[in-house]
């Protein structure tokens, strides 16, 4: 039996537990170990894990394979745990947010007998917890992973078959452009999705505001509902890019201000532009969405030829619209009846 | 047979067409019209309308109730053109997103023998247009009513019907008050979600980004495949409140910022409250969402006291984890081994 150590089996960690089991492994046992005994007894009863270990160590010891799923800074005082624990050759593999740090963790904690392949599975639920665990959760998601120098070949192959398993796709990426990434496109977007919450809910007026909500606050809010302690470390841990990001993000809400102050042609332009471009960007990241009928195709919006044609034509209708509004002025028929 | 009047049979005029249609109102025909051609036909096809009028004022000629789903700027053109063909009594609507400016239209525009009740029914799709109207789009959903001051009785209970028969709650509301209350839970938020969009999709680096974008980015940029010309015209017409929570999400944003940089104690408390705050709002707004087992009940979490205790415990058990980390030391297990 070769075995594999969870540590941290809540709705990552139980997420890949279940779609190691879903694969049926010949001669793998996977043990796993969660601080929190009840998620562990519960990814025990849902299948994610063959057995608990009594402790981390213990969870570590002799394994084939580490993979450690906790949020982003308790993968340092996990690897301190498990350091002198750890079979030679082994593979050690995170699932944190954030890469740089965590590559330092590594390479201070780590015996140089393993090896470190860090990861990061970009799919999750703002749901957390082993209840939400899914074997399917990472099914055509994009998998980071970042092989430290010292990785054997053997190691990153590992890794690669873990993500295979997984349904993922993985992407080979340096840590400090992971983090550049990822702060742009879901550090930032988690601090943006909270503060609109909490604006609102903050507000004196919340009682009556709340019976307005829609799907479009629900939606654009849903980050809120994470993990709070997986959402402080990952500002923690890549605070300068999410502060870079942060800033350029108040600059467009400025120049999004001025737009709807003063140049209306602007903001038609700029959400006719937004849309096109999301549309685009929705049906080639997700293929499965289905295609709208009167889209021109991914290839055919993507052109800028296209893109240039479609602006042009809704600008040309815009302007005439709002020349037949102009104001909103009387019909001469209506004047008549004055 | 009554004659029930839709201009703009779009996914909110389609939605509509499809609901009354459902609910096979005895005697009562359901007219459309649609500046685009195409759409008409979709509308009539799918059974949102029985048949489509030539025309805006044929349309409006002789119906009972007009009911105007266009976008709020649009409006106000409709009205001009419906005014002098309107029965005596009959009943004019609109579902326009803002609510002073178009009741200013009707003010303007409609003659006195018929009655005006604004309405806005809070809720819609990302994907516009009447392929996507379902007849069931407004169901739980709160459909705020803005009778004018003129209006009858008669005219408000026809609207109060029409709430009915699409399966929402009414909410009587001010117009101005819906204005502020919208602009902070659908129309700022619209704009943050298309900003959060151009941000990353306009940076030089978005072919690299856009690999790891997953669903947080996709639900919280979702709102930037809304229709333009609806978000044009939403920002056009509420501006002032538009843009005081825009200004006052930016401070929400700085907030968090220095929480990110300084006070790590206070953006873990921040995260956490904005949890279960959302969790509470989720679970008391949208009852449908299964109930998680191991959180309280609404009731409870909304109890501040219940709520204190939960964020104090949350707060010990981050200082515990956080001393434990506490700067990432080697345990002295390990020193041993240097």
């Amino acid at each position: 039996m070769e075995r594999i150590a969870i540590i941290g089996t809540g709705l990552i960690g139980g997420s890949i537990g279940l779609a190691l089991k879903g694969a049926k492994l010949p001669e793998v046992e996977i043990v796993g170990f969660d601080l929190d005994r009840g998620t562990g007894g519960e990814a025990k009863r849902l299948g994610a894990v063959d057995r608990n270990a009594p402790s981390i160590p213990e969870a570590a010891r002799g394994a084939k394979m580490v993979i450690i799923a906790t949020p982003p800074m308790a993968v340092g005082t996990v690897m301190q745990e498990i350091s002198e624990y750890l079979a030679e050759g082994a593979v050690v593999t995170d699932t944190a947010s954030t890469k740089v740090e965590v590559r330092r963790y590594a390479q201070e904690f780590l015996p140089e007998h393993v090896s470190y392949v860090g990861g990061h599975p970009m799919a999750g639920k703002e749901t957390p917890g082993v209840k939400n665990a899914d074997a399917a959760l990472f099914k055509g998601a994009t998998y980071c992973v970042i092989p430290s120098a010292q990785a054997s070949e053997g190691a990153v192959r590992s890794v690669l078959g873990l993500v295979n398993v997984l349904g993922a796709e993985p992407l080979f990426i340096d840590a400090e452009e992971h983090d550049q990434y990822a702060a742009a496109i879901s550090h930032m977007p988690l601090v943006v999705s909270t503060a609109l919450f909490t604006l609102a809910r903050n507000s004196p007026a919340w009682d009556d505001i709340a019976p307005l909500a829609a799907g479009g606050f629900t939606d654009v809010t849903r980050l809120a509902s994470g993990d709070p302690r997986m959402a402080h470390d990952i500002c923690v841990t890549n605070t300068d890019a999410v502060v870079h990001w942060l800033d350029r993000f108040i600059e467009e809400l400025q120049r999004y201000r001025g737009l709807i102050q003063s140049d209306r042609k602007g903001l038609f332009r700029a959400y006719s532009e937004a849309q096109l471009q999301r549309d685009a960007f929705v049906l080639g990241e997700k293929p499965r969405r289905k295609v709208e009928a009167d889209l021109p195709s991914t290839r055919e919006q993507l052109s800028g030829m296209i893109f240039g044609g479609l602006i042009a034509s809704r600008m040309e209708k815009f302007e005439k619209e709002m020349g037949q509004a102009g104001g909103a002025k009387r019909r001469s028929v209506l004047d008549d009846d004055d």
